[in-house]
């Protein structure tokens, strides 16, 4: 990384769990897209050690720091002071500032008072970075060896719009010589994290590429980065190979799972239904997230109670009787008759033991079925993910859902689904 | 601060803006109700050396380091290796952690492979921590001059039960200025915020108290704190009357607003079932989160399509044509039937246009009717918020759920809800 950038945010709010830091976050993905990465964000309270402490360690590792917080009236209030120190410069009244925070305040009913005041002064030889959102303008430091501070505003929709507007374009100038990054994604569900690593190991990519991980449970998601100088097309050519196009539900960063089934839903104008035991209307909540769900999606049953599923589904008690709710005999049936009844392309139909009670040795906690009826054939598969209620809810719900989109896709069923760790 | 904790959080997925930090958040709140706070948080990338550097500047200012992530399978995954490194130290096979690993795995259907194995290694000297969720064990060394280092899991809930159950008593017990604090909840539903804190304001409760809100939306939770030695029954007193008996769903901090509502259902012998267009699935999804929900949930149909409404729910098609499938005439019918079609006490009904798309002038993306029909009475309530889709979705289904609750404890039914900001 040529133009390491990193954060010093300081607010006691963030250090005792009154307020997330969500500021880093947003620079962290603003950085991304521009092809760069944070060096590191470091939170610490409104003391002067430690301001001083957190500018020294960060300086060492980043060409440039971003601090948020610490510019407004209060005596907690130290950047201007501990930057201004920093820098080894005293702070002088600036007048473009003292306009604002006048013109500012005015508009409110109010005047500059002793406290206020403050706010305007900035470290000799620093800019101004505007704030027009609220009282505090922030400031740009340069020092000699090229080492650049920018102190912004916390308050979160302050501090975005300075760092958009001021900060941002100041490290992509400063940021030129540093070569781009470019990235590939490969979203998947249905193996888990350790086979995925196992998988891209086996690939021996060249050095230049860097790969990583997210476990966004229980999707996994990878992601190969190299500089754009570098030919990535034969890494990606053989990852996407390596993985295979039935685990890998998407190379889109910004599409989920669900927006993925509905997209492939309409390409073959398709629509769903459901009915739902164990799940109890998680795969309807899934399917309908999606903004535009009513072309794809048509409703579901969710038969709760065995009574539910005789009356609206139409399984016979006797087969509920001889082989119990779940059972691929019973989510067969549930499937069809959703099917039938929504007039659905696909019926689509689970049903297990969440847990945490109602195990059995035959069926213990984390069993279920899924029935799939669709316009050319119907199956069913047994599943087992062992594990807490709402855990193995979902990952019913996916596992239901990914098995549409195999139809779909026109890929084969698995056997089973090693989901999880 | 006699005590300073710090957390070292590693993942390039913080660094690149994918995920954000909500360990670091949950450490502090824990903390703060302690009576402690965190000393500093660093977000540092998968690199040996930051990773080294962060050990080493975060343990001259604390006294216990929480390390978060970089204990899974992968190659990305140093922490065991550079804590091990810090402590001089090398690494060993653990069989409590082996153990651990197999079972989980085996639970799953999956066996220890080369690439698991790794999580069984701890540093030498190391106590293990055990992470029922995941299969990473962590794992607390402590250095001669009494510096502690506890490693962890970093997918949040594994980290929060690691944390909750094996770090935090060894802070209580280390610590000596940690005081535990008494508290009362007041979990609250139906009124904005700005709302409670002035009813709480209005209480002019003693200075020991101390006050703190938490929008967990669109729940409102108050809670008063104090010390041991005070007596905080007159404040409670105060509050509870204040905010009213029909605003406070819960004082129980542990207890959901659904499971709430399954505690008030069994009480009075009364089960529900749901018919839900808008919401899709998430109502019959919330009341089936709670084991044991099958003692009062009977079932859902999800009438997405115009068309289960009239076949499933017998909403005639006239009805629909004259006053739109967002109407209380469409939810006293969908509430009613349902009712009867799953023998419940409570049949409940939503339809709203929950957007971005489908809104009109006379009925704008925000706006939903709910029908409730029970044993004493039917009504519809029409509801407006303003809001992006999932917003609509959860707020439509804890409104409907409210109503129910309200019913069962005998509260008038408010003619809106001005819930949010």
């Amino acid at each position: 990384m040529s133009f390491p950038v990193s954060i010093l945010a300081t607010g006691s709010e963030l250090l005792d769990g009154r307020v997330v830091d969500t500021n880093s976050n947003f620079v962290a993905q603003a950085l991304s897209e521009c092809g760069l990465k944070l060096q590191r964000v470091l939170l610490v309270d409104d003391d002067r050690s430690e301001l001083v402490a957190g500018l020294r360690e960060l300086s060492s590792v980043s060409r440039l720091i971003i601090t948020s917080g610490g510019l407004g009236p209060t005596t907690d209030d130290l950047t201007r002071d501990i930057v201004s120190e920093f820098f080894g410069v005293g702070l002088y009244e600036e007048p473009k500032a003292r306009t604002h925070l006048e013109g500012f305040l005015k508009k409110r009913g109010r005047v500059l008072d002793s406290s206020n005041i403050k706010q305007a002064y900035l470290p000799v030889g620093s800019e101004m970075i505007p704030n027009e959102l609220g009282t505090a303008p922030g400031f740009t430091m340069v020092r000699g060896d090229g080492l650049v501070v920018c102190s912004l505003s916390g308050v979160p929709r302050e501090f975005k719009k300075m760092f958009t507007d001021s900060v941002l374009p100041l490290i992509m100038e400063r940021a030129q010589n540093a070569q781009r990054l470019q990235k590939v994604s490969f979203k998947t569900f249905g193996m888990p994290e350790s086979y995925v690593g196992q998988v891209i190991e086996r690939c021996a990519l060249p050095e230049q590429v860097i790969v990583s991980y997210r476990a966004a449970m229980p999707e996994i998601h990878v992601r190969l980065k190299a500089v754009e100088s570098f030919d990535l097309s034969a890494s990606v050519e053989k990852v996407r190979a390596a993985l295979g196009p039935s685990l890998i539900f998407s190379e889109d960063p910004q599409q989920s799972f669900f927006e993925r089934l509905q997209e492939l839903l309409l390409q073959k104008r398709a629509t769903i239904a459901t009915a739902e035991s164990c799940t109890g209307g998680l795969i309807a909540e899934y399917l309908t997230r999606t903004p535009g769900s009513s072309e794809v999606f048509l409703g579901s049953v969710v038969s709760y109670d065995n009574a539910v599923k005789e009356k609206v589904l139409q399984v016979p008690g006797g087969v509920i009787a001889q082989h119990g709710a779940v059972s691929a005999e019973v989510v067969r049936i549930m499937a069809r008759e959703v099917r039938n009844l929504m007039g659905a392309t696909f019926g689509v139909a689970v049903s297990g033991v969440a847990g945490p009670g109602g195990g059995t040795d035959e069926k213990p906690v984390g069993t279920f079925f899924i029935g799939i009826a669709g316009p050319e054939r119907s199956f069913e598969l047994r599943c087992f993910y062992g594990s807490e209620r709402s855990i193995i809810r979902t990952y019913a719900a996916y596992v239901t859902l990914d098995l549409v989109r195999r139809e779909l896709q026109g890929h084969p069923i698995p056997s089973s689904y090693p989901i999880g760790a």
